[in-house]
């Protein structure tokens, strides 16, 4: 039997993962590529499945349909436990074990609460689809519970929506729920307006979006308080139950809360048992981890220094890294020597709404409806396969003409949450 | 405070429930319409979302948005206990009541295994988008068991597929999951061939589709053989567990098992302490309950006597009830009598994969090629919505060209589900 080719393993089909596998599609390698999904997911549109505004299966591709054509390539559903970097091997749910010669971890980021677990209970994260579909549940339940409550300050508890936290995520998704209830949803209830819904959003930091320069940051504040979403920055969340949450020493009742502020390393970071920065894996400039030159981490779980600062936990950045783990690979089996990660910063794009977002090319700065376009173009760019691109747009002039949010799915489970309380009386609003 | 109109309560908001509340539109009554589901569900292309060609959101309409111009009409997200016919009083869950001057009871059918009730573990229906949702897990969750398990008998097992009823849902659904297996799934695997998987279709009648005349029975047949369906007509599920099916005597090991075989009159029926038919309420000619001429039943809920035998349950005819309850209730307002209710057979279809169809319009009886044209056709007009409407003809467009399934989506609760064995070597199906 002839000498069989080193096997690479990477863990999690996310940017990093899949286009660490698309990379190494022609290298003299065997790959397995295991995710705990059969999906790679396009995070950043994923607010929209989370707002109605896009059906799940749009933003999703089967991971096996991507690399169908690599022959190379074996693609496992499974969910890595253990990483057992002496033994070179990978341990899955179930116990069976995956060896590798070489091994590229990307298997992204987990919510964190600050220490703060059981706020998961009140405020869901969005990270992947069934977190969208959980949010997606809780906005419209709350639309139906207030239709039928006689109470007007449980009624404008139910109407009341918190984000917590001012990154892209939190931006975007505070955008849309103000959007959706100015119109999407406003001609549809008898007994509410919901227009009239409150929506705030919290940032710790000093201003909206970070990772940005002052100027885009400032525009996406003005363009969120022109949809009459409450900005409140410097402000910290200290409580949170059922009925609402506490900012500061203020009180806001509010019965939907989402959680946008604060995300982790995977856990599989601590089991390669190397230094933690942040709670993510700190690697060496070859973005392979110390003593271990054949572990390669990359993505939301790597962190990465350049010159002052670490490279942002973006999409582009995972991407880059992802190819340039498996380039290293490529190189050290040829007996090149591996090189060192570069991020190359092609900029940051982040929407508010309607004809309306903030992108910051470096020298160019953009903000409104041209900021917009390059927003629609770079997102429908990146989603993979022809259908989600054509679904997507269509979806999104259909919203845009129509101001509707086509996803608005609730289940037959949902109906027994609704607690009925005495109805008020039919037609009653008709009365004079 | 001058006196309001008649309240009308519509339970249900599928086909009988929801034309029922249009028809009622411009008439002086107030209308409150109730539902379990936000959505009215588009049920004969539920099958397409079990076997991940549509998306759920494709084939659902917020019911708030199809009835939003209706200024007479409410929609409640809630669920109907009980009907108290003396006090003319609904029960939602939770204890809340609604008092109606009429009534129409729409509430459709429940999944009925002929007093097998635990088989509804092995076998999931297909009545509602969880079911579809639920179905579509586990076809696609055998086919990655299936690529991982090493022992032969098992793997056959996996990739063996029983629907159990050889009605216009059966016969749809087992040419949907053959043709999925020959096409879309056939080129993502590296340790199966999934076009080897065997699709069986269990009917207990003598022939498929029973609705139908014997000819467009007999072409339904031939045309799933040749899709490799097997067709077992006369057969009759005797025994049912994890690991297969018993068909009289003949032991069917399969990992996969739908049901489609019987539905029954949802629970309410019996709340009504009326006579009963095959577990539907039978009703006046005129759709009333007897001794309550305020209570209209339709649709799958209603047994309705026309000539020797009874209205078939199928959309159309749910659609005509309602739109008769309506007009009935109209009528009487004005002192006029109410009619008997007449069903107009307008024909029935049902498709068999690609460019593979029967239809039976009466004294025109169509297959292949056009009577699959005619059902396209047909569903998308009936399909409410331009949006929906133009999403489900592209994604069939683009099923047409390219043979793949768009929807195919597993999450990751899935990854935990499949038990691990010992896997086999990376490359090996590379090896001579």
């Amino acid at each position: 039997m002839a000498a069989r080719p080193p096997h690479v393993v990477i863990v999690g089909a996310g940017f990093g993962g899949l286009y660490a596998a698309r990379a190494l599609g022609r290298a003299p390698v065997r790959v397995t590529i295991v995710d705990r999904r059969n999906h790679h997911l396009f995070l950043p549109l994923l607010y929209q499945v989370a707002t109605a505004g896009l059906n799940p299966g749009d933003i999703a591709t089967p991971v096996r349909r991507v690399l169908r054509r690599q022959s190379n390539t074996r693609v496992l559903l499974g969910e890595v436990r253990k990483i057992d970097a002496a033994a070179r091997a990978v341990e899955l749910a179930g116990g069976a074990r995956l060896s590798y010669d070489a091994l590229i971890v990307a298997s992204g980021s987990v919510p964190s609460y600050f220490g703060h677990d059981d706020w998961s209970l009140h405020a869901p994260p969005l990270l992947g689809l069934e977190d969208a579909v959980e949010i997606r549940r809780r906005i419209l339940l709350a639309y139906e519970k207030a239709e039928w409550e006689p109470e007007p300050a449980v009624r404008s508890a139910l109407l009341t929506f918190v984000v917590v936290g001012g990154g892209p995520t939190g931006v975007e998704l505070a955008g849309a729920v103000a959007e959706m209830s100015r119109h999407a949803m406003s001609r549809d209830f008898r007994n509410i307006r919901p227009e009239e819904a409150r929506v705030v959003l919290v940032e710790g930091g000093p201003r909206l979006l970070s990772a940005f320069p002052a100027d885009p940051s400032a525009r996406a504040a003005a363009s969120l308080r022109r949809l009459g979403v409450e900005v409140r920055t410097g402000a910290h969340v200290s409580a949170m139950d059922e009925a609402g949450v506490t900012v500061g020493s203020d009180r806001i009742p509010a019965r939907t809360v989402m959680w946008a502020a604060g995300v982790a390393a995977s856990p599989l970071a601590s089991s390669l048992g190397v230094p933690l920065l942040k709670g993510r894996v700190l690697v060496q400039p070859d973005l392979t981890v110390p003593g271990h030159p054949e572990i390669h981490v990359v993505g939301d779980l790597a962190a990465v220094k350049q010159g002052e600062g670490l490279v942002p936990w973006l999409a582009p950045a995972a991407i880059q890294q992802g190819r340039h783990a498996a380039l290293n690979i490529v190189r050290s089996l040829s007996g090149l020597p591996r090189l060192a990660f570069r991020y190359r910063d092609r900029g940051a794009l982040a929407t508010i709404g309607r004809s309306s977002a903030v992108a910051d090319f470096g020298r160019i700065k953009l903000s409104g409806w041209i900021a917009w376009i390059g927003w629609l173009v770079v997102h429908i760019f990146f989603l993979i396969g022809f259908r989600n691109r054509f679904l997507v747009l269509f979806q999104w002039a259909w919203a845009y003409i129509t101001y509707e949010r086509g996803a608005r799915l609730l289940t037959a489970r949902d109906a027994t949450l609704m607690q009925s309380e005495p109805l008020p009386a039919a037609g009653a609003e008709k009365q004079a």
